[in-house]
């Protein structure tokens, strides 16, 4: 037997309007009635599998030791396989369909160790169809890790360098500035970038944001309420990269910007440049 | 005293913007610590009774034993009764109105063993009003049945066959081809079809699909991605019932169908037809 | 040590799409597995301290003892106090920010007992960023509250008066009759008024309800049922307050009114006005 589990962080793209959700927790709760769940979401948008690698990725630091079970997944029931993958030396084990959903997460939580492709049909439940693999075949893999069935009862052992990684994009320096991307907009219209603060550690308190054809000055602050009314921010947000804010409004509403869309920062030599000797060496970063 | 239960499944229309959901939690939760609870929906839509038994009926073969509270009650405080129900030889107990709600999900358990009216109020909340029957009458009920409290304890038994039986539409043949309607459009806008793959299991492969004033082909498939961009697809879905379906694209907006619509299924004699001896014959079905 | 909890409320306008209170239920759960939660919501719409209020207000009375969160939080980050707040001898613990979110239902629950600001690092997590105290200090402080940490222990006391109140409106007797306000809408489009039954006592079945240019007649009855297809209904809700309702429709919708919007009562004398000796004196009041 291997290790036993108490808790499984569940991400997902079903929606709570149908009985997905509910009937991945009855199978994992017949098979493991100990194990606790935790719902990290279920609305990352149909077929996402960007928006939820990224989700996970901004969990995975919080969450508790465990399983963790990610299925964004528009190949289910076809050539895509269904894996299973430790980490942290058994930690925890993340359970999804290898299609990049799970890279990010895994990369943060220090890489994947053992690896394995569902096959084994003897954890799967018996099925109508091929349209429902989160309830058929992961949630039964999920409830009997719970029970300590080792990782290897599952399927063969799969080199996690054969697995589809995860795409993260990065930020690039261009003549006319620092090019990234929103990453993400939340519940509340913060648009987080692709671009942390060290990128920008020596540059003044206001930037240039240009994106689409337009243009706006951002002033770097610490909280919402530092913004100011109407104002743009530019703060350091919970997982630690920047985000464009408006105070208590929607930054995606009154910018028109949302995830995917390209981010052209510049430092404005106008004004208090802290910490900055010159202009010029800026601009040429 | 009668069984304990340790798990309450819940569906009902109270949406998850209020505080509904939480509070007959709470109360359950106050009279029955132990018991565990699993939300298969609170999104079933406002007063649709139809949509919240096909929800069960969905759910039924993949819940734990315990008790099954199900509340879409457009006629609470009124003179529908309140009921409960064992089925399975009390492995679980049904919960809610007497409006048809749970009858198909009971039919799918084996049907209905003793039922009784909840009218015992020494069994029920002091409460204002009479809108709030979850919080009042059912919550307080299913924790006392997670605490053992037997069934005759609540109120009368009452012969089952005086209960609202549910109503699922049958498909029928007519000259035209096989007459159905859609069940059910789920979160990725697949449509369920009352019409199981036996019915059309002699058919070829591509299915000719009439609603309102259109027509499609739809080829049969086994895995969403089989179907191919833009194309129509009728797979067999994780209910066992044949749906129509695009790969990554709501069939019901691109079709322009949702629940309740009738649909045509008529077999294309043109093509392979897998199975087939005549298809005159096929017509005649 | 403290007393230790074992249930943890939870109401935020963290909404569902993102991993907001999966993160804070998380954190909590690393810190007491044993505590069990309750989602009371999370859809309070952004920034809305007023609705949340009145949210925690209507569920507090159902609430087993336990910890109470409340996150909604436009100023989170900056010069707001974060607090904890005992009740009813410590039966339970309020946490959250000093915005006034908290105090009606403290109120309900019988007033603050000790208060404190939490100031106390040991007791929060290292952040990223300000933007998210559900997570780096509200959470880690319900986890430790739950391990029988007492309140003391996550900073100095502050006197309850300190704290803001919460704004809840009353109702006022005008020379057009009874001036009151929509408090809630909730997801079926009933209407709670800042009225309760007792205020139209002795007025008669029927009632006019004028709100901006509009008037209808509202009839007094027990449930929807008996208000009638396309009639205005006038019940008392769950709460003990008065709603405008109509039978399985949207009062909100039909009458065009919402949150905060101003609605005047006035008794009808035209009809049988029960228990009433003269119309006169009802106008008067």
């Amino acid at each position: 037997m291997g290790r036993r589990y108490d808790t499984v962080s569940l991400l997902t793209d079903y929606g709570l309007v149908d009985e997905f959700v509910g009937v991945v927790k009855a199978v994992i709760h017949d098979i493991a009635p100990h194990a606790h769940t935790i719902d990290l979401s279920h609305n990352i948008a149909p077929f996402d599998v960007r928006a939820g690698s990224l989700a996970l990725a901004r969990c995975v630091s919080y969450l508790p030791s465990g399983v963790v079970l990610g299925v964004v997944d528009p190949g289910v029931g076809g050539g895509r396989k269904s894996i299973a993958i430790e980490v942290a030396d058994g930690e925890a084990v993340f359970v999804g369909p290898d299609n990049g959903l799970l890279a990010p997460a895994i990369a943060m939580a220090g890489g994947a160790g053992r690896a394995v492709i569902l096959s084994n049909e003897d954890y799967q439940l018996q099925s109508h169809g091929a349209t429902f693999a989160g309830r058929d075949i992961f949630a039964p893999v999920v409830g009997h890790l719970c029970n300590g069935v080792d990782l290897a009862e599952f399927g063969p052992l799969i080199d996690p360098d054969e697995l589809l990684p995860g795409m993260v994009p990065l930020p690039r320096e261009e003549a006319e500035g620092l090019v990234g991307e929103v990453l993400w907009v939340d519940h509340f219209g913060n648009c987080q970038l692709n671009v942390g603060p060290d990128e920008i550690a020596d540059w003044g308190t206001q930037v240039m944001v240009s994106f689409g054809d337009s243009q706006r000055v951002a002033t770097r602050q610490h909280t919402f309420g530092d913004v100011g009314t109407g104002a743009v921010g530019l703060v350091v947000d919970s997982c630690g990269m920047l985000a464009l804010v408006l105070d208590q409004r929607s930054a995606s509403s009154d910018l028109g910007i949302g995830p995917g869309d390209q981010i052209t920062l510049t430092p404005l030599t106008d004004g208090p440049a802290e910490g900055v000797t010159s202009p010029v060496s800026l601009r040429a970063r």
